[in-house]
């Protein structure tokens, strides 16, 4: 363990508590409930310099939660009679959806107050959600610098690595020594980005041709010249990348930084790993949110906007089960001389729902692992066929031999259980398959597969089974 | 833009060719489908030097793609004849259940050959799924202090701090000063961990008294004392603590690292950024596949343990399936005179299903963000009530219509109206009421929420629905 032996030197000017640490370890994160109700309540009573103090004590996170978790007419008086309490990053750490709706409620004059003191991403982040012609009227009150930035920012398309990047960076030239570079951070140390974990190597022509993280520059001697240490492969992002390929290039690497050029290979921005944080949680929100047919809005949104916006899935689930109710519809004449049919039909179609959205599950994280290939994707769905004939032989054998017994007909028993295996070897085959095919097709598969999974063993499960049980009990 | 004026710093020594960089950015991460192909055709044809070299070209996570990616007896064959050739790393890059089936057809001491080239928490994660008594070999032919690191890593829980931190870590007394420690890190070189992003300020006996960031360190000038430099509030990280508690702190206070103390508050590791970003994709993975009821190791493991490992899930569904089944036997009578409500049964339970799978997919997300708290715990049910309310009232209008016309009877139409309401706003109320209770009463509500609101659903759709049917209708 590479420390020094601290017991030997000993520094009996310390003031430190050597306690005090373990205090601070009683503290769990965030804002407490109590907390908030002490200042809701204070904000009720108006005590003014109370509430302002409780603010003021919180750092940019609690901040956020604390405009989050309140109901709204509290949050209005709050931030209309408090808001210049806030810090600009609490603003930053909000939820998109309810920083929305807070900013609207401002004036361009005050938002602008906010984003100068923010670095670029955090910037262009505010503002992006809102209205053009408010965001014009923010742009006329900020400096021409930042207002340049944002512009060039909102250039880029959404959910891309320009979107993502920030325009302060620390960059030099390669033939520069550990030395100077050190003694040119000290003396820029006020225009420098508030925090960076490497430097940029670059050519006299904004190439990236290197980069060093911190760690290695502080190591080094100051003679050495920085092209000797530069670590050659430096990743460079292009502006147009994906963010979710950006993130797995990150993932992959380690990484905890990396340039992002333009088209023509020049330094233009940085991407650092606490915006990566938040495109895996984002992305790895939006699969979990698409497979339920769930708007990411819906998390913070109002009850009318959410109705509105998952009305659209539910009336598609409408149509599937619909048609699933037709082909019921074709065997009427089985279900009237045979009521048990219809008593067990809805077992065979739940089994191969559930045994198929097992299957697309799987399909759908392992594509947005980037962990499917071309050499594996046949291999993949087929390993889901296997499964869905082992598994569904044993529910065949378990649902034949009960509804035997329950019915006392063992020929409905075979039919249920034939029914059964079908749907559950279906539902494998598909459920692997149809993300498979969508994502080959270019289509997020995370958006519609469900969908059509269910209608697929829905239709298969009543059909076949009411097929069956018209050939062979009437 | 905080970077010197590079065009007046033309270095005409160089011999990097600017357009380097440009040919870079044509290359997409991860090891191409092509570069799979050339490798296993080598392989098959015996040419061993092609092999090596190959291997010898990709990064740590391109070794453990090309291992992950091929067919059993390739990766067999391969790993038997060309072992030396992956790198330690390579290993490392793993998923847990390539990684495991890998290592067990190994010996002992290649496996102690691999992890004396990484840090101990790669280390710990390597062996951590081994059987016990293949631990035990392996920690023989280890350097006493790797095993020591080992030993006291397996006595922390499973996804605990402990587990997850590292314990090279860089410590230095507070009353150094920045001048010593720069030349601490210099001569102490080849000690410290391979990357590191703050260094701590310890006191006499070891307790954390504040981190500084190596990019603060390095723009301050010499003769600083680091205690006028240290952020004080370093987040003390105890080694008992959740993983997913502590990847909520790192995204909270957007760290890079943190320190992990013992039960007296003294400095035993670090848990660094990409430890977390597994963290957050692991859990992100684990939510999603829950959901689902499916084990992580499905998306690796063979399809007759995949089989048994989804068979519980299946199982249980059957369960409540067929009790849903025994509540549509109580109406037996009203389905033999009135065949039309079996036919239209499935859609109220289906459309209850996709509705409720809706506000619990919400909830299940907002309570892993721990975005809720006992003060909106109430209000969140109450909003999914409320869209069940307002989409009930629309798809009761759109299939109530639809009914009266199909089957010409305005009757069934207000039948099945009614009970879409009614299970549509059952549906809100315990999709979003589901989860939070289980997570209130200290259960994981990724686990059995969606099965117990499918049973409520189904239950409530083909009682209310047939019921009332018998009550209209006969």
């Amino acid at each position: 363990m590479p420390e020094p032996d601290i017991e030997k030197l000993v520094d009996t000017d310390s003031e430190l508590d050597p306690n005090e640490g373990i205090e601070k370890q009683e503290n769990t994160y965030g804002i407490s409930d109590e907390d908030i109700d002490e200042i809701i309540d204070a904000l009720h009573h108006g005590y003014e310099e109370a509430v302002v103090e409780k603010i003021s004590t919180l750092n940019a996170a609690d901040g956020a939660d604390l405009i989050s978790k309140i109901e709204e007419e509290d949050r209005e008086s709050l931030l209309s009679e408090h808001g210049v309490a806030f810090t600009a990053e609490m603003f930053a750490e909000l939820q998109e959806d309810i920083r929305k709706s807070v900013l609207e409620n401002m004036s361009p004059h005050q938002i602008a107050e906010i984003i100068k003191d923010l670095d670029s991403d955090d910037a262009l982040d505010l503002i992006i959600n809102l209205d053009e012609e408010f965001q014009t009227q923010i742009m006329k009150k900020l400096s021409s610098k930042m207002r340049l930035a944002l512009e060039e920012g909102l250039s880029f398309p959404e959910d891309s690595a320009g979107r993502l990047m920030q325009r302060e960076f620390v960059a030099v030239p390669q033939f520069w020594t550990v030395g100077k570079t050190i003694d040119y951070l000290r003396e820029g140390s006020k225009t420098l980005p508030d925090e960076f974990f490497d430097i940029f190597i670059v050519s006299p022509n904004h190439h990236v041709v290197g980069e060093i993280p911190l760690n290695k520059l502080i190591r080094s001697k100051r003679t050495d010249k920085l092209d000797t240490l530069a670590i050659n492969d430096a990743h460079h992002i292009p502006a147009m990348m994906d963010q979710e390929e950006v993130a797995q290039i990150f993932r992959r690497e380690n990484l905890t930084s990396a340039p992002v050029v333009d088209e023509n290979d020049r330094l233009i921005g940085v991407i650092t790993i606490d915006d990566i944080v938040d495109v895996i949680d984002e992305e790895a929100q939006e699969d979990l949110l698409k497979l339920a047919g769930v708007d990411s809005g819906d998390i913070y949104g109002a009850a009318f906007k959410t109705s509105y916006s998952r009305f659209r899935w539910l009336f598609i689930n409408l149509l599937t089960a619909i048609l699933a109710s037709l082909v019921i519809g074709m065997f009427e004449a089985t279900i009237e001389q045979v009521v048990a049919v219809a008593i067990l039909m809805p077992i065979v179609a739940s089994m191969g729902g559930n045994a198929g959205t097992q299957a697309l599950t799987v399909a759908v994280r392992s594509l947005s692992m980037k962990a499917v290939s071309r050499s594996n994707a046949l291999r993949i769905i087929w390993k889901e066929t296997i499964v869905g004939i082992l598994n569904g032989v044993v529910f065949a054998i378990i649902m034949g031999i009960f509804t035997a017994l329950w019915f006392t007909s063992p020929l409905l028993g075979s039919v249920i259980a034939t029914a059964m295996i079908i749907n559950l070897i279906i539902a494998g085959l598909f459920g692997a398959g149809i993300p498979i095919v969508l994502d080959h097709m270019g289509s997020d598969p995370a958006v519609s597969s469900t969908v059509i999974l269910t209608t697929v063993t829905d239709i298969v499960g009543f059909f076949v089974f009411l097929g069956l049980a018209g050939l062979v009990l009437l």
